[in-house]
């Protein structure tokens, strides 16, 4: 049976092939959405993307998926993870289990980067590895037993 | 006669009943409103509420105060307490009373709840009595003389 | 049936009257506490008040409430707020309801005044109303339903 | 021939003429913008104004500067300027000259407004000379050689 | 020959068998220096007990054993071990050996509780083994070799 | 054609299946590794292990992969993360990618375990999926292109 | 016409004489102040000497002299001068000129004494002259002009 | 009507034309100057310009301008910026409006250069644009109506 | 019956004797762990002594603890005690009491020493008494009942 | 028989009289030093002063003052007491008592005023008596007994 | 006649050659110790060298040095010199003359490698002339009179 | 062919001789500057020395090393060393390789001496060997290759 999770993505992912190549990869943000739906289903896993520049709109969104449940939702909230603390308390109200992804290895770069808000809320975090570190978090969330 | 006022409130605030009662009681937002308008009522002050998840959309309304007056503003921002600094900037234009309220014990929080930014704009803080806390800035304001 | 509580002041409260009235407001001590006692009654609770300079005496005066027990404790611990872990460690053995109350807005003054080592063992705090800020306290606690 | 930019102004500065006089001048935000565009004319300078309160308004707005291209940014982000990293992001993939502004000495203020993540990204930064601060940016991309 | 000593004890510490018996073992204090006083007589060490909650008289109290001297001091200064300096110059004026004693593990507790300012005024600190912390610092004063 | 690749496992890690069950999860070392070097194979990569609880072993073997060549690295340093500069500096030699991993989250424990000093020398890192960290690694590393 | 004064002495004072002599000077307390009274005496100062071990009656007598005035007060803390803020708020309430002085040097001794919470409270300081420092202080005061 | 102004530079601008042209620009100091100074006449304001590398003769010239008076003052006092509290002293003393610049973007340089002591005793700062600052300096003043 | 432990010894305690006198006592090692040793016997403890200088030895020794299982353990580990967190992970899979002791007062010297990252997974820690603080280690195990 | 003494004097001393009156009194340099001298000799003092406002010309004048010997020094070195760790060297080598003094309250102004690098090197620090600090200085050397 | 001394190496000197040639120069660890011990016995020195990636080995090492005696050490403890508190111990312990040496400028790379433990109980520190501060050391050595 | 050089040292360096002689040696200044130019001849060095007490003529003569260029420059800024960024500036325009030397060990004294600024200009740090510190910076530069 289907699993369903949501990718929420915050501000500068939909700009994904104009940012820097080192760090981000070369995909479009939407080729690589649709890479990653199409790589879920092929795991069984129903994957919807989500996308915002607006911390207030990325709250709302994590609203309705605490009323509307899924099975898992994968994280990649950019620089918000930085200093959000409105979306903190959003993820804290959130049950199912949650992976923080970072395209780039965000301990090799500016000294704000270094510190995630997020990760002692989620199960853990895969970090480095350009779009591949959003298959890899997929790939434990296919073989993951529901408890 | 009747004094006007509006309760402004920040993110999650909306999500009341789905945090963590232990920290938020368990009132949904919309009961503790409605509830917080009739108590206003009984003590002559006509009470508005507002809230949002977004940051830009509070700054929105707080400039619709500064330009259309009111006697008072409670407020709880909720996490941006903690960094929005252009929130601060608002706020500093608003020359009417503002009382800052929580519901949780922020002192008996994560480290970072510990510092609000807005304290010093407001006459003072009631933190940690749950629901009580915006009754008892009502409380206060009702008795509050005009100068 | 009345509650039975006590209004714990530290050091310098004796002084109300002779302090800055923009931070502590006008009336002497004794007046206030009068009146707190008096409006207590009026919300069926039996107040006692109690002030010293000394450290000592009040951690003295709180193991004489850990024994004799009473419904709850009022603290405005004053300067002694900031640095006395002696009274930590008494309140730690108090097992009634605590709130915390100030006269000024210690958030707006010096930074030495923004840290109270006490808040996280009280229900909650109440900051900068004056005289106010006990009265609100007594009205929270006179609608408080024991547990 | 016509060199274009853009006037980019986060929050608050809407407010122009409701804040501190002392700080930001006298004259209203439209005003103020009308007559830099007027300016911006007279040296050959095609100028747009943009100003929001939204972070992620702001930044949806970026994008689209990255994508239709222009000859200059002239940014001005109040608060925002002190933390969002968010933003920062998003100037990151800008790849004309920017000049940040501020109306105010932000160095003669609050400790919070010291550090402006933007400055690094930016030519440079003129502040402190209310309207003049702006004037002066255009002053300076009117005598830009391109490169 | 006897050899005579006193054990100071600090604030809260009259309040044994009143607080965590995690931390504080469940003997009452009279019991507590009863027993260790009986425990010295049995090792020819003629002890005697001392206790306040208020600095000022523990300061006293040094100031006597500094002029009438006795063989050692055994300290239990509670909280005061973090924060009085007053205590500290007092200390530095005893010339007899002098042991540090807690009840507690002060080293995994709170961040306050990790430093103590009267260490480097003793021979050393027996610290984490409830009653048993005073009885082995007896055990070691009674095997002192006077030089 | 086959790729090779090592696994260092730094102290501690021999006795999984005696430490905490909630951090490091249930299977010993060598059930852990015979699985991954089987799984490896499954996807043509040749893994070999090594663990060792010495700091000077680690770095010995080290040396020898910078000498003898392999295609990857996949590095679980432990609590040797937080402090080797010894071990950093023979990481700067390695020339081959090289994965971090960490079986707990180290983010949601001591603040002692959130930094790694290994991380910016590696692509990425991995974090808080118990043994599947490791699986995860090898499926990055088995569709790793050469460069 | 002679103005009065008060010398206010903080803990260990009284043991002067007992203190190590290199910082503090080998007279008596009783001794000193006789010998300052008496120089008062011939500068036409009339000069009264106080001294607790107890932070809570130094507060009592500065309350004293709140409210039936003196025209200066001379004020040496000892240990209190580096963390009492509930004598500084004692002190915020003296509207008398107060001189600070210390016996010993304290920016030659430990880190700890190196900052005194009541020196921005008074006209200055006066450190390091063992008992001359208090006779400057009186020189000072002998030849102030009354405004 | 002739307004009279100094431009007042610290350590190593003599040098300008060896020093990295990245950060300074390619003109020599004195080519700087002349020009700044014709550029000044034009607007009907007479410049003059001084150069030390001795702080203390940028205070002995401070004094001077203190003393004899003239309308403004352009300051880039290189490095001393960030360390010279004795030359703040004597801009203190200046009551003109002073305009801080500095040729390099110090935001963007190394950490050291990111405080200026000076600026918040200037009208404000413009920073980055190499000969430009002070030509954007000259405009501004040019147009400044005297109060 | 008699109950088992183990002295586990860190880097340069087999050097005692060569060392600081003032700060380690004059036996040397062996002497003293063969007195340790005589002295558990006449209280019924069986012990053993380690010491190496080799923190992944004593990693070893630690894990063969953990499955060997003794009743108890006294630990002495040196300089290591600040820094090795692998040490650290170690002792966090003992599951029988710990008590750590130190020869020398340790909150007496260098700054470096006055962490120990061990004492809060122990009982608690004797230090300062040199080879006494052993001693009374051995005599509070004798007298601990077995739970 | 005369004693002889150094009142040196550093940066922006010269201009009293041009500084603010509140922290630096009204009397001009010269009329100061004039009267200090003739202070000085009505005690039996030998005085001379010094000012410069080049740190360079401060030490070269301690370096004559180590050379040629004085009996005491009187020091004043204004902004340079904060940071000159260059005059602290040339302090080191003067063997004659030195006393500190400032005219202002430095603990009472800006946070970087509130550390002297001197005092330590000095017999004591009077403060904030404007011109009557140096007067106070004088008044303790001249008692002072040779030893 | 022969002085006697011994080259003590940490972690990493065994792979010059294999790291980076503009820290580390181009000569291998065994023709750089070999050179060495040639050029020591051209100035009648005896030397020994000694390299370990195991801070045991190195401080069992000096442990030997201590019991055997030698003229003097030559340290170069690569990346432990920044955080081997048990190394340090066991250099405490060592009589003879010291010099620190490291090949690369440390002071001109990261932050973690800007303190070395050990130089201060060593006569000097050499840093940063690759290969030749050996030499220097040596040099410096071979004049050095016995004492 | 000889290669020029210039050795520039500065403040309290000409007081050589009156220093403390543990940290600073015997020799007078001019003593071991001559004594060094004859050992640089007898290596083929041509050397000159200067020395200031003053940052300003320091950084006068850098500039002029800058514009007739020398081989190499052998620094000792003294105290200078930790703060004076403007002579950090004048070393960035030098291109020709200098080293920095010490007389003392700065790396055992107060903390302010730990960290020079200028170290990471130059190739390297020669510290803590008295006089010989030239002389050992003066071997490497015989010796050293021109590229």
């Amino acid at each position: 049976m289907y699993k369903t999770g949501w990718i929420v993505n915050g501000p500068n992912l939909n700009m994904l092939g104009f940012r820097s190549k080192e760090h981000y990869g070369s995909e479009t943000y939407s080729q690589l959405m649709d890479s990653l739906i199409n790589y879920g289903k092929s795991l069984n896993l129903e994957l919807q993307a989500f996308q915002s520049n607006h911390e207030g709109e990325i709250i709302d969104k994590l609203h309705t998926l605490v009323k509307e449940k899924c099975d898992f939702i994968i994280l990649n909230m950019g620089a918000l993870s930085h200093y959000s603390i409105a979306i903190y308390d959003a993820l804290e109200m959130v049950k199912v289990p949650m992976i923080e992804v970072h395209l780039s290895n965000i301990y090799a770069r500016e000294e704000f980067r270094k510190t995630s808000l997020f990760t002692k809320l989620c199960l853990g975090q895969i970090t480095g590895f350009k779009e591949r570190s959003y298959y890899l978090a997929i790939d434990y969330l296919a073989q993951l037993e529901e408890k």
